[in-house]
């Protein structure tokens, strides 16, 4: 800017300094907070109404008139109408011919219309050219302020300037605008007010259903079986015993699946001798929910913790400690220290203790604060080289606490082996595929093919 | 940009290519900072000051000149000045004129003076555009370049092309401009770098008035009592006792206090039929205030877990049970397992582990990098289901804990009941209330009434 | 935007519609993926080759075309090639000139050239506008659309103009450019994708050498000692009872270290009677790292915290403590309580339980969501006051454990001290140094120095 033109600008302040007027279809909620907000952010805001009335909730320095009047008078119009009225817009194509239409809806149900509400209105009005917007954002956000959710505004139109237009407006709202591309992706856009943790279910329900598979198991084994055969009430196990069962099982096999597609991937590039040919359905979906695994994973082991720092006071215990003390005492035997049993008994919990400490730290550096404040050889080095880790610590955490208990005919009670057991079969296969494929040989070509080289190339570039 | 312009551009790359020069008037700390860092983003930087005479303090790249020459040689000019040597800027009003003054300055107290300084300066130099902005940012982070607080500087003017070319010289330093409105806004912008948590005040004093109430209480129950009737030295039940006895109590009370102000608000939309009136001030506030609450409860909550850790190593502790072990030895006495206290006590603490296990996750998606990247739904289910399933284990793990002392004249010294119980009261309200108002009969008009329906519509739309 | 304008570019949708096309220079897996990624951001793309035969690998939408060819349809050339070939641009900078180059490149190590390869680039071909860009972002990342590491696209170059082009492609792609400067930056944008935590190395380092030293001086006292007079084996120390001496002391040390670098600042600034003087290398590298030195601090606070909590579920533990009743219950002894050691033992673990809250506290606030979200007067409030709050109770903690064994002579096994007497030497020193600094007749001078006060100003302004 030039002194002069700022000089005059000055003069003349109301000619350039204003925003372009915007109007809203639509007094509804939705529609008067983000009147309210665009006033606030210095846009004249005009209401398109079937009423001319102005009733006392439309902010005060906006102005309310026909459909048509008001489209008229603004470049952009923001359709804050529900889709089952859209079709009054059909008589207005004359006048919104040209215009900018910022679609703002959103439906109840997941793909609840063959195809897009923005789609829709871009066929109801062929001459405009719309623009998808504003449909994650909450009307009581606006209006309170606190956008505590996200500030993200997914965009999605067809015409580039019209959806520079209205990024503009969502940046001077204070929000932040995300280009998800032409309309066709208006679809994802309004799904995803709708969706509710879709990363997580498989890894959810994966969970839930291990969790009842070992809940049963367990049952069987320390409260069924002892009823049986010694006639012992420990239903009260279910509170703390079973659920301390399950746990670091669940977070050691959710562990070792955070790693296992990895290594699947590798043995398929191996075997195909390229990495350019699309891996199968199933274990891209796999690799995608990998961090919410390895979070619930987290989850799992941290209740583990708790529930095993809980032991020395739990009542039962307290009382099982105290009797066996009693009956020493009364046969007047004094027991010397088992260093053996020291030793697996200091060495399992220390390795617990370190695997669950890089465990968090791992969950720590996948907050997403954090994870965009290192380079990609940071991440890789501590997704990669300390989950690892993590994973190794956990199993020779679970191998050492198992013992000399393995060979142990006491371990199994009607043939069942104990839960710890079962949960070592997926780490160590993948402990022993992954030592498998770091030795040269194999390492070797695998990092040739991951920087492109092909055994059969097949397309001459 | 066409190819043409490009070409020629390259050939005369000094026309365009420049940015434009920044007048900084003072050569305090915060000027030479700030000017130090637009050399660094490539803006020519000219200071004004009262002695021309350059210092080695001031950058190099920089002339010095006096507050005349320096204000003709830029279209922006920062006034890092102090507010009481602003009336220098009297005279200069000719130069000023249309020029846009960017106010960067910031008080010792809230609210000094009547009007914010922003506003002074636009009255003290009316045919300037006055931009408030920069006053958030420190000197030494500029400098140093570890901007670890905040990156954002907030922005306000009532010249919407001013408040813009001061915006994009923010973005160009690397940090993020927040548009803030009018230079109405100026009193706010400048009190906030003096605000201390302010969202905060409400929940940690009302914390303390409650810790110090329950301290005082716990003491008379469990030391003054004790020392009265028995002669029995606690004192030193004021180290983890105690503590431990306000700390679930006050995670309780607050977790509770969250969910109060919903609940308030629920009936009175029922009571009034409309959501489209204000609710009282007060309760505006608390609804502001329920995520600090909550950190707050999930502090005491951490402390309560901490503090009943660490019990079994405590030296009262041990001593406690070795003398009942011993006595029990010398009176030959083995207890059988009391299966009723065992389910007591394995409950009550599977249920405070499930309860603090959920409490933490409210306090993970409460983060704000966490909470972004949430849509509202999500953010709603995790805020709402999951916290007042936090509260349902809470709340019985505190019944249980209780269990069938409830009735026992034991529990209470001096007609004081335990704090446990005292701590039951809101929470139970809350639950109590919550249920009867999820109640069909309830819940469906209270969703009309937030869908926007009115029992007695007032304005006509 | 006038009601015209946009009526009239409707008409002819085409015209103004498109954006820039940008042009690819390489068809390998980044060109490939970045050239996927702008397409679908709507630039029309087209790859400059060696053979212009199109591969099924190559984007549908993107034309292929000779190096020459492609050149001339472009105003910007993004050379994804590797640094050795860059030599066949040298024939083509006629076609080049005038044009923006962006170099994406990346080498195998720091530092590997004595020039970056965008200054190489510039070098070969001198008409050009180098921007150096897109260099930390993965092929991966941007074909999967998993950004999960950083969002963020250092940009740097010598032209303005060219750099902001660059910088809004960057933004269409969804990513963040942060403007570094001029193409002199680009050695340190090259350099930064290979670094590994360099702020962490000072940290880890210290902090391994002193778990060496400490491990090493325990093992002496605690397994080798006891061995040699006693014939004892306690090695099994070494999993547990070690490590859980090692974790305290190194986290007292480490925190006293995040401290130590301010008292020595101020006291050069007394000394000097300015601040306007840099300090010594060390000082100013020491004060940079102290948020690392804090966070390692923390993690073995951590440690400490799970080791001591695990303390009674240890094999060993339960022996020490079943044999000491046992053997008091054979002796007929039941001790009285010892109101002393409830009170030191009490103490010194509500002393750790509150030191290790407030640093778990510190370590939450400087996550950086949650240090954005703060001003600088409540950064240095949690950052200040909070940590030497913190540093006070750990220290408390640390001599109330120590309690009145500092002069017993069975604390120094071969003259060697206890390793927690050692860990107080340094945070005892800062603290004592701080309490000297903050009595008024220090700490006014200090304070009129940091706001600018000169005791002998050199520099008149």
């Amino acid at each position: 800017m030039k002194k002069n033109s700022s000089n005059t600008m000055a003069l003349a302040p109301n000619t350039s300094n204003k925003r372009e007027t915007v109007c809203i279809f639509g007094t509804g909620d939705f529609g008067r907070a983000l009147g309210h907000k665009m006033i606030q952010s210095g846009y004249p805001v005009v209401f398109g109404s079937r009423s001319t009335q102005t009733s006392p909730l439309i902010p005060k320095d906006a102005e309310v008139l026909s459909h048509a009047e008001a489209a008229q008078k603004a470049a952009i119009i923001i359709i804050a109408i529900q889709r089952q009225h859209y079709n009054f817009l059909t008589p207005l194509a004359e006048i919104l011919h040209g215009k900018v239409l910022v679609d703002v809806s959103n439906n109840l149900k997941i793909n609840q219309y063959p195809e897009s509400n923005a789609e829709y209105l871009a066929q109801l009005v062929p001459g405009a050219k719309v623009v998808k917007a504003f449909n994650t954002v909450s009307a009581w956000a606006l209006q309170s302020g606190t956008l505590d959710a996200s500030r993200q505004v997914f965009v999605c139109g067809d015409d580039m300037e019209a959806k520079q237009m209205v990024m503009d407006i969502v940046r001077a709202l204070g929000l932040t605008p995300l280009d998800q591309g032409s309309l066709l992706a208006a679809q994802e856009i309004e799904n995803y007010p709708l969706q509710l943790f879709p990363m997580w279910k498989f890894p959810i329900f994966l969970s839930l259903g291990l969790t009842a598979f070992f809940f049963f198991y367990s049952l069987t084994r320390d409260v069924i079986y002892p009823y049986v055969y010694e006639k012992e009430d420990f239903s009260f196990f279910i509170a703390i015993s079973i659920p301390n069962r399950i746990c670091p099982v669940l977070a050691l096999i959710l562990l070792a699946l955070v790693y296992l597609p990895g290594v699947f991937a590798a043995i398929i590039q191996l075997y195909r001798g390229t990495k350019y040919r699309r891996f199968p359905d199933w274990l891209d979906k796999w690799m995608l929910c990998r961090k919410q695994l390895g979070l619930v994973a987290l989850a799992f082991a941290s209740l583990h913790v708790l529930y095993t720092l809980v032991i020395p006071i739990r009542s039962f215990v307290r009382w099982r400690t105290s009797n066996q003390i009693v009956s020493q005492a009364l046969n007047n035997v004094t027991e010397s220290l088992n260093i053996t049993n020291a030793w697996l008994s200091d060495s399992y919990l220390a390795l617990g203790i370190l695997g669950f400490f890089l465990f968090v730290l791992l969950g720590i550096t996948s907050l997403p604060s954090v994870s965009n404040n290192v380079n990609w050889r940071e991440f890789r080095f501590v997704q990669s080289k300390l989950g690892y880790l993590t994973l190794i610590l956990c199993t020779a955490h679970t191998l050492v606490y198992g013992g000399n208990r393995f060979l142990s005919p006491s371990s199994y009670r009607w043939y069942l082996p104990n839960t710890y057991m079962l949960s070592l079969i997926i780490p160590c296969i993948v402990l022993v595929v992954k030592f498998v494929l770091i030795l040269p040989c194999l390492d070797k070509p695998l990092t040739r093919i991951r920087q492109g080289w092909e055994r059969n190339p097949q397309y001459s570039e």
